[in-house]
């Protein structure tokens, strides 16, 4: 009674690589998922958003990477249910519990016959879900496979994930996906599932630009009880290993970057705060350039529709306090060290007015990222 | 009866460099200035918008380059007002009527004692306003100098800017000073500011970072009557004009992007969408890379709050429609021909819902802006 996964190819990815993969779970399970909240959405989301209206339990999932369906007009949504029914078909069960999923390239019509045939023969050969397998299935510019696992006891939590490029999640990042044999409600696991999102998978950008098919979904193989809190810890850390690995890999990435706001009046200040200083371009390329230049942090932090004090904040990188109400040099100097020595930069303000708190990841921003972007034609 | 200016050497800039401006009004004159929405703001701007709470009319200006007199603790005010006092005591006027501009470096004192004797050399000689060498003396960054005039009948319109960085406006560029020798009220000035700047300096971007600095005032010298409606049209040829070559010197640039959204339901609407596709590092790398990647704008005009229909809406690059609900291949490969071939590229998103339009310019991000940026230490 395990996860099963079956791996094929579709034609979608250069040089002949598997490019489809198929999830079999051993029930319906209970299933919560969120989606981009990006107006112009893959085909692919449009299906399963409406396959979740009708039910909250899912049998399978069917995933596609080197082709996103989407922009590709009213086609993309039937491609996506005959990919659902195919998958259906094959493994013998409803084609109304099957989830659909697309990550790549953005308006090119998939070559619908060959992804059938990649379907078709995922199926035929079904295995236990390997988490690192599954991930370079679905990975397009990703350095490296995405997964992550906690057991505690006999808590089980484990899910993959791909994301690279065009991350900037407003709600998850390109595809992840999350599993747990912890029994849980489907109201009770949409709302944990939303907190913990808030906190990872929305706390991490690589370029600012949220992407058409964000898909993050949590599912619960329902084979044991567990306590809440304890459950929400495990999901949360698996969430985050997997949304930080993302950063890790951001396009042309050398540092990854934890900004901490703290000591915020709100969280909702604290937040914003972070994310405008964590997608900055002048902040990114300064890391980048090995170089302490809080001016440009400071000068973000500012650029919120939240007022700061800046006389009262303080400015860390690292442990060094470079800015608090008036710059120290000698500080500049250790931090100018502490950049070029460490490949996790951690930029943290403290606000000195109240007792929220929020950490946002990134990564620099290079001359890779343009070589990858500037290169990458459609 | 006309304008003045003066130059000196502050000891600011590298080589020995001009760096201080000096601008002596011929009378008290009304005028009208917008500063920074950003929160941590230089002390010469703090201490300007003090001036400006108790008058609206002024009588010289004192701009420094090199050093953006920010982050550096309230002592910034004191030197603020020091250079307003040392600047009025040799042109013999009230302190009360000068204000001051910084603009370059964030977080190092003014070293006030050169500062003041490059204010009294400026004073000494003074010679009628020089628009391209005032921008000169002015610019940090900048590749070339930035000044705009018309004359339509007896009315004359002419300014200067500043800015090839650090430039997303929520107000002005840099420093951008423009004046009229039209006679307008102080509210009714105030009021065709707000407007002409929304359209104008608040519709650039090039690297989404808001300034601590950014100042734009509009001052009448109040020698003729005007026609409202000629007096607007004309002082928004001139911003405009400011703004695109602030655009076309934006760090790294080699093309200028035209953001188009056109029939939207709300002016807001259009010009959020705008600037969501002007700000999108995945556009301004494609367009570096001369890849008609319609994906990319579609992606990024579909992640605000505001919704689109992704089977009504048209993209054009160029005069090509690349997007009508459906991709048209072919017109993606004149596009790409378009885009190698100009250096004002133009994007139009047709939303096809309403009447209202913006535009929004922006500059694509290259090497050079990566390099510029990573290279310039603190």
């Amino acid at each position: 009674m395990e996860v099963l996964m079956g791996v094929g190819k579709g034609g979608l990815k250069a040089g002949n690589k598997p490019d489809i993969l198929v999830i079999l779970l051993p029930h319906p399970c209970t299933a919560s998922f969120l989606f981009t909240t990006n107006h112009f959405k893959s085909a692919s989301v449009i299906y399963s958003e409406r396959v979740l209206r009708e039910r909250d339990t899912i049998r399978a999932l069917v995933i596609n990477s080197g082709n996103a369906n989407c922009g590709v007009g009213e086609e993309g949504i039937i491609h996506a249910e005959m990919m659902a029914r195919e998958t259906a078909k094959h493994l013998d069960i409803d084609y109304r519990e099957v989830l659909v999923f697309s990550t790549g390239i953005i308006g090119k019509p998939l070559p619908i016959e060959s992804v059938l045939e990649g379907i078709a023969s995922a199926c035929r050969i079904l295995e236990p879900l390997d988490l690192k397998r599954a991930s370079e299935v679905i990975s397009t510019t990703d350095r490296f496979p995405k997964y992550a696992f906690v057991k505690k006891g006999a808590l089980e939590v484990f899910g993959f994930a791909k994301g690279a490029g065009m991350i900037h999640p407003q709600m998850a990042t390109m595809l992840s996906f999350i599993f747990t044999n912890a029994e849980v409600e489907g109201d009770v696991l949409r709302k944990l599932h939303r907190e913990i999102n808030e906190r990872t998978f929305n706390s991490i950008s690589v370029d600012g630009c949220t992407s058409t098919n964000d898909s993050f979904g949590i599912i619960s193989l329902g084979f044991m009880k567990e306590d809440l809190e304890n459950l929400r810890q495990s999901l949360e850390e698996v969430s985050l290993s997997l949304a930080k690995k993302i950063v890790e890999d951001g396009e042309g990435a050398t540092r990854i970057i934890k900004v901490v706001v703290k000591n915020a009046s709100i969280s909702l200040k604290a937040k914003t705060i972070a994310e405008k200083i964590a997608t900055s371009n002048l902040v990114k390329t300064a890391i980048f350039g090995r170089d302490p230049n809080w001016g440009r942090i400071v000068a973000s932090a500012g650029s919120t529709p939240f007022p700061i004090d800046q006389f009262k904040l303080r400015v860390y990188i690292g442990s060094h306090l470079v800015y608090d109400g008036k710059p120290h040099p000698k500080a500049v100097e250790s931090a100018k060290k502490y950049l070029e020595e460490n490949r996790e930069i951690e930029i943290t303000l403290d606000l000195r007015e109240g007792k929220e708190s929020w950490t946002y990841y990134t990564s620099d921003l290079t001359y890779d990222y343009i070589k990858i972007n500037a290169e990458y034609t459609t």
